[in-house]
């Protein structure tokens, strides 16, 4: 098995797969400092991650570490960044250029990271025609026939709420196998298809009843 | 105690508190149409969380629903957006003006969810002094007399993860007691701050190796 096949072949625990990025980012910053080897202690006390836990993660992406010196830096931020799929370009397109949809069309950080957003859908007429950072807005209802060309894989949610089932069930039928929700609407999907909510109004609920209650006690 | 208050003053575990945002958005749709009375039964088949949590969730909210009918919509409605400081603002600034942090300058939903995004500080020359959206971007040495006037209580976090903790470090030195952090970087902070990770590198991780899993059992 290479390392570079792994990624289609073993299933991952997802909390295994979320964390993996994290340690990606902390072996980038040893990697560009020039450190050459790094152990799962070392990144346990900087991920605050139980060494063993990572050790487990690791494991999963076939690279070992050696008795004393622990991973070879280099190797294993290729490793992970091959494994995680961010070497790669997996096309997207975005249903709702709205607010967030526009944004995130303008975001080129996303392409960083394997993700290619190559053009956006909507429904009004004053956007459909245009380009946001050179991604041309199509009209929804040309989905199908666009998608023959385009290809995406990955549908970005950015719809209004009343619309998010209907929007998720037309890029599904139009091929879409993995849908990132950024709606609060809790879209439902058959079996085969991935679905990643980015809780965004989850996170602001948090912060704000957070905030508040520290605030009465101080 | 009033509906008004009471998120200032009740600890609710945060996967609660995570999943009022859907309850919400559910029952803003059936306001919309016109429907008066739901109960936790129905929520549940739409939201795919077990009833009776639902109605515990909702308990902490103190709106009580009535036997056989449920909950009221638009009163429900209303108390959720209060209680999660929705209907409120709360000022943030952003740390990194580069692609992500421009886009959530250019997003004007998140003012509709409570959170008033008033400036961007960067230590780019190119962008300092310019604005995005309305927002004026400084420079990140300024941040502490800027806080003066600004009085931010929320830290977005979008530098590039070499300068993350220095950043949020700036940002608690300045003030800020709660940080967005939208970098893959495990920042550490006191206590009392409150941090929510947004990992879009974690979502996009699982969405890539869960399409290549599909594609390779295909």
């Amino acid at each position: 098995m290479t390392i570079g096949n792994s990624r289609n072949s073993i299933s991952l625990p997802e909390p295994s797969l979320r964390r993996l990025p994290w340690y990606l980012a902390y072996v980038k910053l040893l990697r560009d400092k020039g450190v050459e080897y790094v152990s799962s202690t070392q990144i346990s006390k900087e991920i605050n991650v139980d060494a063993s836990q990572i050790a487990k993660d690791l494991s999963f992406i076939n690279i070992a570490g050696k008795t004393r010196v622990g991973y070879e830096v280099c190797s294993l931020a290729d490793a992970l960044e091959k494994f995680l799929g961010f070497g790669s370009q997996h096309k997207a397109v975005i249903f709702g250029v709205g607010s967030l949809g526009a944004a995130l069309l303008q975001d080129t950080g996303l392409a960083q990271y394997g993700m290619n957003v190559i053009a956006g859908f909507d429904v009004n007429p004053a956007i459909i025609g245009t380009c946001i950072n050179g991604k041309p807005v199509y009209d929804t209802v040309d989905f199908p026939s666009m998608q023959q060309k385009l290809d995406a894989c990955i549908g970005i949610l950015t719809v209004p709420v009343d619309r998010a089932q209907e929007a998720c069930d037309d890029m599904i039928a139009g091929g879409i196998q993995a849908i990132w929700n950024f709606t609060p609407y809790r879209i439902k999907t058959p079996a085969e298809i991935v679905v990643q909510n980015t809780s965004i109004y989850a996170h602001l609920a948090v912060m704000f009843n957070r905030l508040g209650r520290n605030s009465t006690s101080k």
